[in-house]
C-alpha cells in the first residue's frame, strides 16, 4: 500500500464532524453553511436535469459556465478572460487544487507553502515528489515574514501556494503583502496556485485582491474559485480555474486524469450563481461578518482570546486566557463532550513533522444561522 | 511546467468529439449514450435538490449509497461487504482509478496492465512512478497470452490493471482467464484494480464474473462500478469502489486529496437506481446488444472486418478488408468528414512509445438509439 497515504490521518474535519455528531455538539468544526444557497440555484440544478443533457459535457466545462466565470473576472476584478482557453471547471476547489500543482510541479521542484495550510497541501506535493519550503505565519496578526519569505526562494522554487482569504487564519493578503511576492515570483520565474475560494466573504475595509491582478502576475497565476463557497452550496462540489492558456491546458489534463468532467446540471446553475447582481454578493459577506462579530463577542466572553478575522468562514480563539494546558486538541475534544461545541484545534493545519507547532489556538466555523451562533454562544459560556 | 502532462496529447476522446461536431457527423466515437437514464433517476435527482441536504456529504459517500452499493455486490455476485468500511463513491470510474492506483502503488513499484487499454492508466501510473509491464491481447480475439503474463509478474510486481468487460475491445474476461490471472496475484502476493464499469452490459452467454469473486480474491481487489455507464447518466459522474476494508480506507484518503466528495443529490439518486429489479439491468443489456448486432451488421455490409464483442458499449472493426493503407487515425478523420461517421483509432489505446502499434482498427460505439445506428450504417455504407 501507498506508504504516504498510509501514514496520512483520516482528515480532521471528518474526525470532529463525526465527534460533532456522537455528542449532539453545534458543528463549528468543518466548514459548510448550514443554511441552503439561493433557491434559484437550485431550481436551476433541478430544470437542467431534465433537458436531456445529463452524458459527459466538455472535459474543461459547459461554455455557459466558463463563459459566467469569465465575466464574473471581469466584473469583480478587471481580469479579462478567454473562456474557451483560460477556464477550467473541477470536481470543486479540492480538484482544482491537486489539478494545479500537478499542471506545474516537476519531481524535485521546490514549492513554497504558508504555515497555517489548508490539510490536502502537502500531501499532495509530497505526492508530487515537491519539496516543500514551509513559510510560517505568527499569530496574533499572520504578518508576512518578508525575509523568510525571501529566503525560501530559490533557483528551484517553481511555484508558491496562496490562500487568500485563508484558511484558518481569516486574513486577507493586502496589497502591500501580494506586491512582495509577486516581486519574487517575478525575480524567480515562479508561479502562483491562489486558492481564492473565500474570494466574495471579506468584511470591509479589508477586500479582496486576486494576486492575478497585480502587474506581470497575469501569466504566473492559477485563481482558483468555488461554487460551494461562493454560493453556500458546499456539496455541489464546483469549483473554476482561471489561467493563462499554456496552464489552463494542463490543468485541463491533470483534470483528464483525475475526473474529466462536473455534473452538467450543476455546472448550468453555477452559471447562473455567478451572474447574480452585487447585492448578493454583498448580502452574503454582510451576513457572514455579523456572524463572525457575534461569535467573536461571544467568544471575548467567554474568557477566550479572539484573533483578528477579516474574511473567509473562520475566526481563530485563543485558549490560553483560559488557562486550559492540555493544547489545542484535548480542548477540542472536551468542548465537543462538555460544551457541546465542535472546532478544530489549529495544529492540525501544521505540517505534523515540523517543530514548536502552536497548541493554543481552535479554529471556529461562523458560516452558520445566527440562531445556532447564539445557541454555540451560550454553551460556550460554560467552557471554562 | 509539468513535463509528462505537457506530452500528454489532447484525449482522442475530446479530439473526434469536436471533429465529429465540425463535420456534422454522427458521433460513434466517445461512448456516451444518446438517450437519457430512467426518469425515476432524474426526478430523485432532482427531488433530492430541495430538501436541505446541499452541503459535504461524508467524505466516502451518503449511506444510503453505500448501502445500496452494498447491496448490489450480494445481489449480483454473492459479495458480502460492510457498506460503512467497504465502499468509497467517487467522482466517477475516472477518479476511482486513479485514486486506486495512488492507494496501491509506491514509486518503483511494478504495475501489469494489459494492451490496448484506456487512455488515463499510463499517465496516472507515471505520475505515481510506477514501473509498467504491458501485456498485449492479440486481435482478433483478444485471449489472454499466459506465459506472457506470468512472465510479466515479478518481486517487485504491486498490482495488475484489469478492465473487464473491457474497452476498447468488447472482451468479457472467461473464468478460466480469471482464474490464471488470480493465481499470479496469489503467487506474487498481489494486488487487482477491476474496471468493471461495463459490468452489466455483456452479451449472453457471456457474463461478467468480478475477479473479486474467485478464491482468495475478496482481500486482493479493488472492484470499481459507474452509474454512469450502469444507468446511461456517463455526466453525472458518480463512481464506486468496492475493497477490502483497509483498501477502501487508503482509497478514500486519496479521494480526500482529489475530490473529498461527491454531490448528495446525485448520490441519492443513483441510490435509488442501484435498487431497481433485474428486469432493467436485463433489458439494458438487451438493448446493447441489439445495437451491437445492428452495427455489426452493417460494419459487414459496408466491407468492414467485424471483431467478436460480448459486452461494454464498443466494437471494434477491421479496415484492412476495406483496402485502407493510411493508418486508423487518418482513415477515422476521412470517414468522419467524408462519410460523417466519427470513431476511435484503436492506436490510441496504446502506449504510444511503444513498437509495432496495430492501426488497421477502428472503435465504434453502440450506445446509440435505433434510428442513429441505422444513418450511421446507411452512411457507413459509401465508406468503400
Ligand atoms: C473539504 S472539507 C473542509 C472544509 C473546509 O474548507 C474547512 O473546514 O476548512
Ligand atoms: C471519460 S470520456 C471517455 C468515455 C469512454 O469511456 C470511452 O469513450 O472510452
Amino acid at each position: 500500500a501507498n506508504a504516504m497515504l498510509s501514514g496520512l490521518p483520516t482528515t480532521i474535519f471528518t474526525v470532529m464532524s463525526a465527534l460533532a455528531v456522537r455528542h449532539d455538539a453545534i458543528n463549528l468544526g468543518q466548514g459548510f453553511p448550514d443554511a441552503e444557497g439561493p433557491a434559484d440555484m437550485v431550481e436551476a440544478a433541478a430544470g437542467a436535469l431534465r433537458d436531456g443533457r445529463n452524458q459527459y459535457p466538455p472535459l474543461a466545462g459547459l461554455p455557459e459556465l466558463r463563459t459566467a466565470v469569465a465575466r464574473a473576472n471581469a466584473r469583480f476584478y478587471g481580469i479579462e478572460v478567454d473562456p474557451a482557453r483560460e477556464v477550467v471547471v473541477t470536481c470543486g476547489a479540492t480538484e482544482a487544487i491537486t489539478a494545479s500543482l500537478m499542471a506545474l510541479v516537476n519531481r524535485g521542484d521546490e514549492v513554497v507553502v504558508f504555515e497555517p495550510l489548508y490539510d490536502t497541501y502537502l500531501p499532495v506535493l509530497e505526492m508530487l515528489g515537491a519539496t516543500v519550503r514551509t513559510v510560517r505565519l505568527a499569530p496574533p496578526r499572520w504578518d508576512l515574514p518578508r525575509a523568510e519569505l525571501a529566503a525560501a526562494f530559490g533557483p528551484r522554487t517553481k511555484a508558491i501556494v496562496l490562500n487568500t482569504p485563508m484558511n484558518p487564519t481569516g486574513k486577507v493578503f493586502t496589497a502591500d503583502e501580494l506586491a512582495f511576492i509577486a516581486g519574487l515570483l517575478a525575480r524567480y520565474d515562479a508561479y502562483a496556485v491562489c486558492d481564492e475560494v473565500y474570494e466574495h466573504l471579506t468584511f470591509a475595509p479589508a477586500r479582496h485582491l486576486p494576486l492575478m491582478t497585480l502587474p506581470g502576475m497575469r501569466e504566473r497565476t492559477i485563481r482558483i474559485g468555488s461554487a460551494g463557497k461562493s454560493f453556500s452550496m458546499t456539496g455541489w462540489k464546483v469549483g473554476y480555474v482561471t489561467a493563462p492558456a499554456p496552464l489552463a491546458d494542463l490543468v485541463a489534463k491533470a483534470h483528464q486524469l483525475l475526473t474529466f468532467t462536473v455534473a452538467p446540471n450543476l455546472q448550468r446553475a453555477v452559471a447562473v450563481g455567478l451572474e447574480k447582481d452585487t447585492a448578493y454578493f454583498t448580502r452574503l459577506a454582510e451576513g457572514m461578518r455579523a456572524s463572525s462579530q457575534h461569535l467573536a463577542d461571544g467568544l471575548r466572553q467567554a474568557g477566550f482570546g479572539v484573533l483578528p478575522c477579516d474574511g473567509s468562514y473562520f475566526i481563530i480563539a485563543d485558549i490560553a486566557p483560559l488557562g486550559f494546558a492540555g493544547g489545542d486538541v484535548a480542548f477540542c475534544e472536551q468542548m465537543t463532550a462538555r460544551a457541546g461545541v465542535a472546532a478544530i484545534p489549529v495544529s492540525a493545519f501544521y505540517d505534523s513533522r515540523g517543530r514548536d507547532i502552536p497548541d493554543r489556538y481552535v479554529r471556529f466555523a461562523f458560516c452558520k444561522q445566527p440562531a445556532v451562533i447564539a445557541e454555540a454562544v451560550a454553551r460556550l459560556q460554560t467552557v471554562r
